[in-house]
């Protein structure tokens, strides 16, 4: 499966501009099956509460059935992060999985939300980590924080993610992340990561950059800089297969030495 | 805190000759406040079910002994792995913590174990992660394969380590875990990691050295190559409190999202 990660400066507050850039990108890349955007892709990150609130779409909005149209015409599923107002009236910080035939395989709402700006703009999301099947590979979605915990992206191995896709808005100075967490998470959950991030600048954030895709033996097959970009690697299923065979973290865990880390 | 680690090639087989470079080095180490051994300093690491059943202490044997005693007079903490004959007849990969009176404070039982190598000499610790206070840091013990777990290092963190001692006996190819996992272990859990390794061979083992100590920040603050060498930091407290004000992990864990991974 060729996997590409669209690092770009967000557009704030153009929904209308950000999907037509999403259609240049995913017309242009001709050979990829599915395509990562950044967290808030279609309205920027550093909006303000009171943007959010007017841009926040349903998960079968207008700018999910442009999508889905998209990923049909160009053939790919398609990864973009949005705010979502819910059936319950809250707003989500959420990310789509939209397939090829332009339907929509997952919606996941971030759950560990970020500091102030996030708890500003966000309801956190529930308890739902779904792993869904696409193109024969398993895949399940955090957002930016949510894979810095390590319990997380473990939950998600642990119901079989092959590949852990992760739309992201990392700033500076938290360059750590991307650099280390993003290869140990892929390494200790012997699965792929796909850390998509914008570059650039949004009111007073800095966003680092850095996208990558790391492999299940911890090596970065793509990495961005810090400049507008489309990365992409080639997923082998051999590849899990290795990374399996040199280590066997899933099966060597002592679940029943673990209850600490439920308790509050 | 001063805290040293003595990256050494093994000694296998030879008690006498590693508690008498273990005296070398404690006296030679004026400054240091602790000093941390590898894995299965006492014996050696790669040496057989038979030779460990052989050479096998209890926790308050000979060597326990002679080396807190070793202690006092140089008036540091010492953390030494060595093979250890349980009252119950098993035999544990084991690292003890005496302090510079002489007295044992903490005995850690590796729990998981690394293998055919780890199941061939030894049973697997129980559910005992204790968390003492040395010099008025609260430190925990891991050894090892341990670290490779995120769910142990949390545990730890979760229980107030700000520092988490790790002898190890890493390999190639495993430089991996050495260079990237135990930075994002220090920066996940906002605690100081030291992790201690071997370098050279044992037998068809060829230790990858690159021993550490981790700052909270994600940086190395001490980093060995492969020789044989004795490298330091000094822990201070206000780092552990700069690197809680620059990210909330520990708070802004959401536990009851975690049961999935207690389960088997």
């Amino acid at each position: 499966m060729r996997v590409a990660l669209y690092q770009c400066p967000p557009l704030p507050l153009d929904v209308a501009g950000n999907l037509q850039r999403l259609g240049n990108i995913a017309r242009q890349s001709k050979d990829v099956d599915l395509l990562v955007l950044p967290e808030m892709f279609l309205t920027g990150y550093n909006i303000g509460a009171r943007a959010v609130a007017e841009l926040a779409q349903t998960h079968d909005g207008d700018a999910a059935q442009q999508i889905a149209e998209l990923a049909k015409t160009t053939n790919k599923a398609i990864v973009y992060g949005y705010p979502e107002r819910g059936a319950d009236g809250h707003i989500y910080n959420s990310v789509q999985l939209i397939d090829a035939h332009g339907k929509s395989l997952c919606n996941y709402r971030k759950t560990h939300l970020f500091g102030v700006l996030d708890h500003s703009m966000f309801s956190q999301g529930p308890d739902a980590f779904p792993v869904v099947e696409l193109n024969g590979w398993k895949l399940g979605l955090l957002i930016c924080y949510d894979l810095e915990f390590p319990e997380n992206a473990r939950r998600l191995a642990l119901a079989g993610a092959e590949l852990i896709v992760v739309p992201t808005a990392n700033m500076v100075p938290y360059d750590f992340i991307a650099d280390v967490t993003v290869r140990c998470r892929a390494f200790e959950n012997q699965c792929f990561v796909a850390y998509a991030n914008y570059c650039g600048h949004e009111g007073n954030i800095h966003y680092c950059g850095q996208s990558s895709i790391a492999a299940p033996n911890g090596r970065q097959v793509a990495l961005a800089k810090q400049d507008e970009t489309l990365i992409a690697a080639t997923l082998e299923h051999p590849q899990l297969l290795a990374a399996k065979t040199a280590n066997s973290y899933l099966a060597d865990r002592r679940p029943e030495l673990y209850n600490e880390l439920t308790k509050r």
